[in-house]
């Protein structure tokens, strides 16, 4: 039955990709020009510019307006799974790890059914929000809120004694939580709000990879729902099963 | 320490989505003006500007250039686990799910090195790619493509006789394989490409969730590298750990 030749762009986009992959260009540096590549393949213009899309859609280049194609930073490797700590879920150890907190706000769950939902809380309770900005060698990569039940953590805001902090670690050992597993992470697609721009020093033009996580203590208990935004052209998320 | 308030855009994007949740709207039908959110909420237009974006943002509405805000299709959640079927990895059960075979390509790995690494062949071993769409309710929602090894599936092209039909069914009766396990996927958000666009029907400016997944047979040999491109607007990936 159907059997179909891979379409022009794909051959030249996959030439391309192997010169990446030889490491024949340098990251942040610019490709050959439209032209260079359509007189190097033979194929017109419109042809390279669909392979150039492509690898563009792919990740491996990004565009600059009136100046080119220029290779794009490898993407960061990051492990989900059910163990919550940021530094040791970035698979390269030899990238440099740090968080900063924004801010802690005490938010009434009422607003939220979903958060409310996620905590296992009843419409009366409050909820801590942390925003945390993650970084990798100083960039920033994650901007994420964690929703915490008051109840159990209080007086949160006052162990928070600095803007670089281990979250988990404050829980362990000011509030005994051992074990804390996630239980479940939802992945979305999402545009950058004002908030995320800022946070994460993006351009519109970069989408978020959106994490919605859940983690339980060893009794059980949800002990946090985080909303996690990466950097949609820096995060490559592996789960294995 | 820093303790904040909730800015107002976040105040009125909570109170916009709380409608949204009493399903005070319908989906696909106008949200009210910026003009009478800006006298409802007495704020001014940027602040119902940035709630907006917000919303949009997070999947729940979309914006038409000219003609205002529309409230969103519930995103379909959908289940990435260890199982590889698409029928049974869409959570809810009332939607209908098909597939729909483009095309089948046979190619040389040695193009690719990531394939070769992935399907953990050599360099002169032939490659089935396989490029199907998988719907809900006959709208496109991944269009993806399926790299199976030549040398274990042999002729698999010639026992193709439909546009519909079902990959693992064909694998299980014709090659004996039994128990397809889903080993790994790794999540990353792309810029759709032209053939993406056709295939998923979708505007350029709908970014997609792409997911790279590894399966094995219960010789633990590796039988099949899927490389899937959802629909950003519509995806909403569980994975359970």
């Amino acid at each position: 039955m159907i059997t179909k030749e891979k379409p022009l762009f794909e051959q030249v986009s996959g030439s391309i990709l192997s010169q990446i992959e030889k490491r024949e260009y340098n990251v942040g540096f610019k490709l050959p020009s439209e032209e260079q590549y359509k007189n190097k393949y033979k194929v017109s213009r419109h042809t390279v510019r669909e392979a150039l899309r492509k690898l563009e859609g792919e990740g491996y280049i990004y565009k600059i307006q009136g100046k080119g194609a220029f290779l794009a930073k490898k993407k960061v490797s990051y492990n989900v799974s059910n163990k919550t700590q940021f530094s040791t879920s970035v698979l390269d150890t030899s990238l440099a790890t740090s968080s900063r907190l924004l801010g802690i706000t005490s938010i009434y769950a009422d607003e939220n059914s979903e958060l409310r939902e996620k905590l296992e809380i009843n419409i009366k309770q409050k909820v801590w929000a942390l925003e945390i900005i993650r970084f990798i060698n100083e960039t920033p990569f994650i901007y994420s809120t964690s929703y915490l039940p008051e109840r159990r953590f209080k007086g949160l805001n006052k162990h928070i004694n600095g803007k670089s902090f281990s979250l988990y670690k404050l829980l362990r050992e000011e509030y005994s939580v051992s074990n804390i597993t996630r239980t479940s992470s939802v992945f979305e697609v999402g545009i950058p709000a004002r908030e995320d721009i800022s946070a994460l020093q993006i351009s519109k033009s970069i989408p978020l990879m959106i994490v919605k996580s859940r983690a339980k203590d060893d009794m059980e208990t949800m002990v946090e729902y985080c909303v996690s935004r990466f950097r949609g052209d820096m995060a490559s998320l592996k789960v294995t099963f």
